[in-house]
């Protein structure tokens, strides 16, 4: 197909086409692009169409310029990882990275609800992760993680699971998670939840509920966390 | 003063000046800007200088680009601007406009808790709004806004407040914001204000802090919102 028998903008056609290559592992994690001008020539559209589709890129932090280096495609390191998308804080506080205790890894099947959260057909095999999420030394968060196994075949067989799983999964299953979709409520804490995190039963929690999503476009892991509010809060910046 | 005598990139200084010209109301919302080559011309660097600076603005959404007509001042609408930061829905639902209803306007002084969120010396002078917001006819939130005066003056005495007060505060007050900073707590829903929003006293509820913050980076409005989550989720894209 060529470039130009659709009816999005060039540099939109561009854009597709580049974020298939970085979806397919074509161009892997820190790996360096092609000049504009190579990229211009390949494509066969103007070195400001390529420029226009890298922005874009850029500016979804999914590509970053290095000044009189080039444009490489961003990895996710432990910490930029955590500091983007891990939004707990101490209330008025700095950014705090988590330490996490693993409670449980087991692989079952999906309820419907949960099938329908990972646009999954229903009864499809996943594993939940069960985790602990402490700031400072205290426990704050209790978190059930999915990750369909169509997706990420064998990661229940992993012998030690990162304290920021999308390093994981990018370095061994390809998948680059670019957004996460929250949905925050508050919700009295049920017990057994409540024992992990030292809290009475009932006690009001933060409960969010993710979708991370892949750089194709799918939701690639669904997750729910019980945060205590008592030390900690949700700090978001919208602009 | 000229644009190279300080170290921050000269990209960095003319997006500081034109940001200036924006908060001074220089340019005012909807206006269109110079071109390229006449803001060059004007500060005496680079049409690529200028170019990189507009880019930045242009990413923030302070301002906007037309194709093939030129670049203008963003203008919050009453649309835009609730759908960037009203967070509120239905679980999984669209979109939703919610309607107002002020329950209370009044003059006081700041609590130190409330100066110190606002930036102020203590003891200045702040109109409460209180308000009570509903979605699909259900009341969902009960907010009380902070306006200091010396940012808002007069504003008690505003004849009708509308939906988005940022609208407003764009209009009258000069005030553009341009992020809104939120941390999220979960907690049990005091009597008062169980009872403007049909709940029992003590459910639990999402509680919103918000600082909006104007162009000028500026804190110009602090507020506090409950909502019921029965119905409810605060949703949130981060990417």
């Amino acid at each position: 197909m060529s470039l130009s028998t659709n009816f999005q903008p060039l540099y939109k056609q561009v854009y597709d086409r580049l974020i298939v290559r970085i979806a397919d592992g074509y161009w892997k994690p820190a790996a360096a692009l092609p000049s504009e001008f190579a990229l211009a020539a390949e494509l066969g559209v103007s070195q400001g169409t390529v420029r226009k589709a890298l922005n874009q890129l850029v500016a979804e932090s999914i590509l970053i310029r290095r000044q009189g280096k080039g444009t490489y495609v961003s990895e996710h390191t432990q910490e930029s990882s955590m500091f983007r998308f891990f939004r707990y804080r101490e209330a008025g506080g700095e950014d705090l990275i988590p330490i996490t205790e693993i409670v449980d890894v087991e692989r079952r099947i999906a309820t419907d609800r949960e099938a329908k959260k990972l646009n999954l057909d229903k009864q499809l095999d996943l594993v939940q992760v069960t985790r602990i999420r402490s700031i400072n030394g205290k426990p704050a968060i209790f978190e059930r993680v999915l990750q369909p196994l169509a997706i990420f075949p064998g990661i229940d067989k992993e012998r030690e699971l990162p304290n920021s799983l999308y390093t994981l999964y990018q370095e061994k299953y390809n998948i680059s998670i670019v957004e996460v979709r929250d949905e925050l409520q508050a919700v009295s804490l049920p017990a057994d939840i409540a024992a992990h995190l030292n809290l009475a039963a009932d006690s009001p929690a933060l409960m969010t509920e993710r979708s991370s999503i892949n750089i194709d476009g799918r939701v690639a892991e669904w997750s729910q966390a019980y945060c205590s509010t008592d030390n900690f809060v949700y700090s978001v910046s919208l602009k």
